[in-house]
């Protein structure tokens, strides 16, 4: 019997932060929204998925997903999911393309294979493929405000949590303050720490290639969106001239945008699955990696990533990124000993506490 | 004195067709959306912006437009152009750079520099540095449906209303379909009414190669949009192997895009107002093609668009592209013997009816 999708409904909710974060290129934020898509197919059976920002461009996400996706999707098979993205990549193509469009997708995307992994009863990292539960991961902090002394602190925080391998901001006006906070973590933590550095898009390729060989001497598992995405010719440059890896991926918009960036020295691709596509798109980049001989990390949704990177032989570290969303969700991710945990749950794994998120509604 | 920016408001319509058009990728399109961007200054002075699309993703700009903009741009200084965009492109970043955000960015830009050229008293080509008000243009055709017969009737019907130059689409599932209408038009018009052909994006790079070459014996102006905007380091096979110009920019959205684009293999840069992020980014895509020696088209918007291309000496054709606007403005652009005329009003010279606007709110 062909199941159809009765119903997809997209709900919109503001998380305030406990604390203002801060990076390099965005600014302070306050608070993340939330966009929720939940389908529903016609044996009852319900399907999540989710996406996020920091502050801005969420309404359009909500508009699209709740008020334009339903009646393309609605009253198709929930199975083809490969024949409803690109459906929907094009129908939406003028004036998508990227952006709240594509983090529409994204979270409906991702509705669709959590609905498709329960009614196969399967977890999905099984049903993707299936390599390893364990996923090591690190705690990636939005602290570009901290002085050398509070992220010490911050990070014996983060390594009693159970976590082994640190990402820290930098992009601080004055080169010679990242370079101290990056050695007093050496300094407090020794030389085999795990550690990455990100910038947040924040230099230009002369300003990248400088910054990448200050902190060569700190031995960084990578340095993340040195420059813009926008020039991602200009990663080769920074690859080359600085020395050190580079990941780039939150700010790539589809499988192709990924293609660019790994032909152009990206080493360290990170797909965002709440906004490269979802789960359709963030598993042919990753198998797009393993072609080029190259590991995949990720960025945001660590939750449901887990799930992705447990099916993946070339994984890499999961970015273990939370913003507040774990107080909403029945089972937050199981982290211990620098490793996530894919839970063993059909589906993704994921359920919200719709009644707590209630009164967040934006 | 300086002046502030009062308010900024936006408004959504749906304007429907007379006929359903269609192309190759698009679809069926039975109307367009059409937003608006109203700035008004804290003298009173009001400047006017708008973006389109082809029936989606308006809500989505609306809201960024009309609700999440204003409290970031009311009490700034509105001659500060580049600042506020610089400003919004980073502030909208994260789920934004692209997409509806870009299309919302693109209508408030061209409304600030129709206030600041109102306010100079001079119209935007004399403001943005007058090269010449009369501008080659073409009839861009929505027409891949029609036979041969109605393509040779609708252009007959083109040339009557002042046109000399004719695009029209190509993509059909059959090629040897596009052969024949383009034989009928150079049978029916002769061998030197420049005429293009524009795929909307339909083919792998070897499929347009092979049309390229099937096209190439009707010595076509640009061949546009061969294969998807995804893939740039394709055009650069295309304009090679296929034998003939490379029109692309309609679905790009960024300077940085088309730096990419003209990089590999796009001869005729055609950047759209209303969505590649304004006159701000138009006006410096047209400087880069024109540094690369090319000349600059256009997609859309071209009453708007006859301003801009009117202060670059590397003009090449406007494209004359109406979905209908036009029984809404109070001056339609003027089309006689194949140019377009920039008016010399202040400002971009374009004022809406808004009364007329009201029933097709969205
Ligand atoms: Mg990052
Ligand atoms: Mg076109």
């Amino acid at each position: 019997m062909t199941l159809r999708i009765d119903r997809l409904q997209a709900d919109h909710y503001l998380l305030p932060l406990p604390r203002v974060l801060e990076d390099s290129m965005h600014g302070a934020m306050s608070g993340f929204e939330v966009v929720t898509a939940r389908v529903t197919d016609s044996d009852g059976a319900e399907g999540v998925g989710y996406t996020f920002t920091c502050g801005v461009n969420g309404g359009a996400i909500a508009d699209i997903l709740g008020r334009e996706m339903p009646p393309r999707v609605e009253g198709r098979d929930p199975s083809l999911i490969e024949a409803i993205w690109k459906d929907l990549w094009w129908a939406f193509h003028y004036g998508g393309r990227g952006g709240p469009t594509v983090l529409a997708l994204s979270a409906l995307d991702m509705a669709l294979w959590d609905l498709k992994a329960k009614r196969a009863n399967l977890p999905l990292w099984r049903l993707l493929g299936g390599y390893d539960p364990k996923v090591p991961c690190y705690a990636g902090g939005i602290d570009l405000d901290l002085s050398p002394q509070e992220l010490v602190e911050q990070t014996h925080h983060n390594l009693a949590r159970g976590h082994r391998a640190i990402k820290m901001k930098v992009g601080r006006d004055r080169l010679s303050e990242d370079v101290a906070k990056l050695a007093a973590l050496r300094e407090a933590f020794g030389a085999d720490m795990p550690l990455m550095a990100d910038a947040n898009m924040k230099y230009t390729v002369d300003q990248a290639i400088r910054a990448a060989r200050a902190f060569r001497e700190f031995d960084l598992v990578w340095f993340e969106e040195p420059i813009p995405p926008d020039d991602p010719l200009g990663h080769r440059r920074v690859l080359a001239e600085g020395g050190i890896p580079v990941a780039s991926g939150e700010n790539l918009r589809s499988l192709w945008d990924f293609r660019l960036a790994i032909e152009n020295g990206v080493t360290f691709p990170e797909p965002d699955v709440t906004n490269c596509g979802g789960i359709t798109p963030f598993m042919k980049i990753a198998r797009l990696a393993e072609a080029f001989h190259l590991p995949v990390t990720s960025h945001g949704a660590h939750d449901i990533t887990v799930q992705l990177l447990a099916a993946c032989p070339n994984r890499s570290y999961l970015e273990a990124h939370g913003f507040g969303l774990e107080a909403y969700v029945e089972h937050p991710l199981v982290i211990a000993n620098g490793q996530a945990i894919a839970p063993d749950r059909p589906g993704h794994g994921v359920a919200f506490d719709w009644d707590k998120l209630e009164p967040l509604r934006a």
